[in-house]
């Protein structure tokens, strides 16, 4: 029913005009750009889930449907990213010509393309566990043993498609920012900037490809780890075994019914007014809630669980509504704590930063204490098993929160192509107006995206010490190997983060040095009279951000296995939860600091403390630059790492319980 | 024997000429600022002393003994602090004097006045424990109940002192050079700056007292945690109860010893080389451990305990300077790491500031990997009584490693002197070379307390679990409290930074405002004509750092009661652990990001990529202006709050246990 939803929405888009040949054009290269990324991205990919395969399918214990099963979900995962990516490039130049018309119409197209990928993700997702079920669920211990492998699988994909996407998007948009707006002085997104057009393809494989991954990735780990923690629901009496399984499927699609009828919510007058089109979003997604909550009142009732397993979910639901409105106030320029940032950009670059960072850590106050809230709550109403389904409650609304988040890129995109194309300036308004309703519902999306990678990767945690069998000693924290873990776990965002920021850092160097020798060889570049060559930022690009993307993830599959097989299974338990604590903490600081920085830049563009131009206003220009990095590639890649890790650990789980006669 | 010690030393420092007249008035600015401000702050701990006093006086299960052992150990570190300061400031002006005739001399003044600051702390340390001992030793129970108040004592003083002092030295620092630096283009230290005086008084209440507090609190507190894991020693078969007592004291009584021994190697022939310098300071250092090492010998052989303790004796000693050589190479020039940072530095702030806390963030591989060994071997060779005596190796060359840490300001006050007073710039050049050496040594020991300070809070909260009676149970990392535990836990060291950020970023804008100000209103300063009222300067940093250090040091008091009495004893553990963790990695992170920063902009400064003036300096200097509160108020602090919070935990298990019953 999704599938088929997103099928009709494709329909509708497809359906609109393309605008006028300058649009065609630029947005054909754009797309161009994006698919050569995608595809070079994916045959990089193919070879590491060929080995891993292989190495799964030869490892005693687990096995050929387990490597099957990993295949599949990475194969999942591959298309939805693609589905999700190809949709975006088609409908850039779309919305900028519907936005000629009305700023309703730019929102529709843009908004229905974000969709597409929304709806995709849940579908195939849900599409690919349940052939699965009905593939092995008949062999309950074989069914447990081979989902994980889909999850891994998923995750896979995720972390290079994620971190590689990452430093695509944030070494284009700093090396352009730098040399064009700061050096040059030229507007953003000007035809005259070498590296526009890297930028352009930049939001579509980072921000759309990537970040479907990562959002598939979260929400099929979040059904498997609840679906593995079956037994401990059959133990504490809340449901049978085969509820348990049909349980968070159900929840999950009640939220994709709900997220379609969400979508059709998302609808304004003619009035063109920025706080209706944030209200109509809001409306949609709100509602899409409150129906999940009734679809997981029906799926409890019809499948005579226990109550407590709904109060998981909705301690799940209503967490991620309340982390989404508190990363709302800690990063909208609304507010005072990013209006705190504009106002100390007036001293200059250094406060600027101190004061954003000083903004991120202080954001993850409310974040933690929900999180511990919402992990006490549903473990008291439903155990270990309640921790993994308020993941699914939260994730629940993916379809339209994820619509919501992946219609901003086209958004951006279409503003880009509205300056490249010359198009008259009220529609650049118009399509900023949608550019920056999409910066302020993707910080909200990513907030709620870090929580749900919290409590999936704990529930996926949960699910490997039953795995493992500690289900009764339990994990000590005053074992040794345990406190060893959780250091060596609090150390992996760490290590993550210096990687991937090393990795931007050194592919923008690269992008602002190619951006600089064009302006200097290439005469009347700056007077229009020459064109840039912008498929050679397109390949600089490509090339450093797939050969960056390759040593994070290594390190990300390489720690726990290391570990586990090192210092032992309870260690392993000890390194996830560290790695989980510590990657959630550093995660929301990351997002919100970026997030604020950019918004406080964008609220001194609005006229405050001297405005476009002014010395504080380039103070703010430094505090965005460091910001992109932190929110769009080191932070979200962190929500993908800790849930890697974790399901790494479940499926290896049989193998540690084969071995660990020996070495533990 | 080490107060002896230290009489000697400030006798020699005293009997040296304070210089001519225009020295000791500056100097005499300096101690009164300093001196006022120790005054004040002193005045406002001492009723917060006397009210948390009176509590445990009248908590059930405490009672007057811990109240007074309380009172002793929050007294001993006023007077620590005060008596490293008091020399402190007698020995700027002297060191200055001493530099106009050699560098050796320079040397010799300021390092034994540093001396004087580390051989007190240690000794003051001793002689507090000692004096309880002999108490209360006759009733174990009640002296194990006793003893965490004097460790909870120094604790409260030190959260205060180590904030105020870090708030008032970053806030003059900052407020100084922006103005003076980077707006009116003078140089540092210059007469004209009416931020000059607070500056300097920030580097003695700060990097002195502040310390000073700092490093007495983990002294005793090593101790005193071995002293409370005595019972596991009996148990483990490691020693009997009265031996179990007597080692943490000896073995830092024989590290005492060693550190006297070093401080007469720190000498160098009269050719002033900087090498020469550099290589002193490490002959006394190394010295010192390796003579540790063999007092310890001697302590386990005479006492008859089990080698094993040896063995956790060393790995504490071998870890601490591993991490210090692991912080050298992380953030000095000599080193890759910092000099990518000048590197990034042409490409402007923003690539400045990325790269710097990437560099923060992969510094903490090496302390990380090594603490999580030698928690291992000191646990393998002597159970949890190893870990809190590796922590008592780590720190038992203390004396000294603090004397060279606590020669670096007296350093930069003599620096500054010269530079107010207009000596002649060979004399300038002599007390740079003094500073610069200063900053490396600095660099180190930082490192160094940090990984002391983890080691310490995690013995401190291994004795807490021991005391509330989790010995055989354990703590659970399954359970959701724990759980819950651990995520708030991880919050703390976020919340305590943004704080301490916000602290600095507050004051020192009131500072960058009063000196526009004075530059604008007083007419004739930039001529030399008039001179600035210093006095202001002074008094806005000491009333504005003693409001902001009450926010961060109520909450870090608060926390673990409010998580103990609310959450129940198990979520208190994993939130002690939770801190322990996260806030160790973001302790060195922000240590050495900043410090990299530091150097950075002085590698940048000795000529390279433009050298001083140069695009490339300037984004040194915003990298700079971040990193110093990261350096010097947020990353150290970090260290207190942690143990702070494990020795409130371990002087309320009592209570906790009294009232369990009805709680969890």
């Amino acid at each position: 029913m999704g599938l088929a939803f997103a099928l009709f929405l494709t329909l509708y888009v497809l359906r609109q005009d393309q605008g006028a040949e300058r649009l065609r054009e630029i947005s054909a290269a754009i797309k161009e750009g994006a698919m050569a990324f995608l595809r070079r991205e994916y045959q990089i990919l193919a070879i590491f889930v060929v080995v891993v395969a292989i190495a799964l399918g030869f490892i005693p214990h687990l096995g050929g449907w387990v490597a099957l099963s990993f295949v599949f979900g990475a194969g999942c995962s591959a298309v939805a990213g693609f589905i999700g990516m190809n949709m975006a490039v088609r409908s850039n130049a779309r919305t900028a010509a519907a936005a000629t018309k009305s700023l309703n119409q730019g929102l529709r197209v843009s908004f229905r393309s974000g969709a597409v990928m929304g709806i995709c993700v849940v579908g195939i997702g849900i599409l690919g566990l349940s052939i699965l079920y009905f593939a092995f669920h008949l062999d309950p211990d074989e069914f447990i043993k081979i989902i994980p492998g889909f999850g891994f699988g998923a995750s896979l994909v995720a972390i290079f498609a994620r971190a590689g996407g990452g430093i695509y998007t944030k070494a284009a948009d700093t090396g352009a920012d730098l040399v064009g707006k700061v050096e040059k002085g030229i507007p953003e997104d000007d035809p005259r900037n070498a590296a526009v057009i890297a930028d352009f393809v930049g939001d579509n494989v980072g921000d759309v490809a990537g970040m479907g991954a990562d959002l598939f990735e979260s929400y099929v780990d979040a059904i498997i780890a609840t679906m593995t923690l079956a037994t401990v629901a059959v133990v504490a009496g809340l449901a049978t075994e085969t509820t348990a399984w049909y349980l968070p499927m159900m929840v999950a699609t009640g939220g994709i019914i709900a997220s379609i009828i969400g979508v059709f919510l998302v609808r304004v007058g003619e009035k063109p007014e920025m706080r209706a089109l944030l209200g109509a979003l809001r409306r949609g997604t709100f509602s899409a809630s409150i129906l999940t909550a009734g679809f997981a009142a029906l799926a409890v009732y019809f499948l005579d669980a226990n109550w407590g397993v709904l109060w998981a979910v909705l301690a799940g639901l209503v967490a991620g509504v309340l982390i989404g409105e508190s990363t709302n106030y800690f990063t909208s320029y609304s507010f005072g704590p990013t209006r705190r940032i504009s106002e100390a950009a007036q001293t200059g670059a250094g406060t600027t930063i101190t004061r954003g960072f000083a903004n991120g850590l202080m954001s993850t106050l409310p974040p933690i204490i929900i999180i511990a809230m919402a992990i006490i709550v549903a473990y008291k109403f439903a155990d270990m098993y309640g921790i993994a389904i308020a993941g699914i409650g939260m994730l629940s609304t993916l379809g339209i929160t994820l619509a919501t988040d992946a219609y901003g890129p086209v958004a951006d995109n279409a503003g880009g192509i509205v300056e490249m194309s010359g198009l008259p300036p009220e529609v650049r308004e118009r399509t900023d107006a949608l550019e920056s309703l999409g910066n302020t519902t993707a910080a909200t999306g990513k907030g709620f995206a870090i929580g749900a990678a919290a409590l999936t990767a704990l529930a996926l945690m949960l699910s490997y010490t039953q795995a493992v069998g500690l289900k009764l000693t339990g994990i000590n924290l005053l074992n040794p190997a345990v406190i060893a873990g959780l250091f060596l776990g609090a150390l992996m965002p760490a290590l993550f983060c210096a990687l991937t920021l090393n990795a931007v850092g050194r592919t923008s160097f690269a992008i602002i040095n190619e951006v600089r020798r064009q302006f200097r060889e290439i005469k009347g570049i700056m007077t229009g009279e020459a064109r840039p060559e912008y498929g050679k930022c397109v390949d600089i690009c490509t090339k450093a951000a797939l050969k960056e993307m390759i040593a994070p993830g290594l390190i990300t599959v390489a720690a726990p296995i290391i570990i586990g097989f090192v210092l032992g299974p309870l260690a392993l338990g000890g390194f996830l939860i560290g790695a989980v604590v510590t990657g959630f903490m550093i995660a929301i600081m990351m997002a919100n600091a970026g997030g604020s920085w950019d918004n406080a830049k964008k609220w001194i563009e609005k006229g405050n403390y001297g405005g476009k131009g002014s010395d504080a206003h380039k103070a703010a220009v430094v505090g965005d630059t460091v910001g992109d990095p932190f929110k769009d590639t080191s932070g979200p890649s962190l929500n993908i790492m800790i849930k890697l890790m974790a399901i790494i650990a479940l499926v290896l789980a049989p193998v540690l319980v084969g071995v660990t006669g020996i070495l533990d």
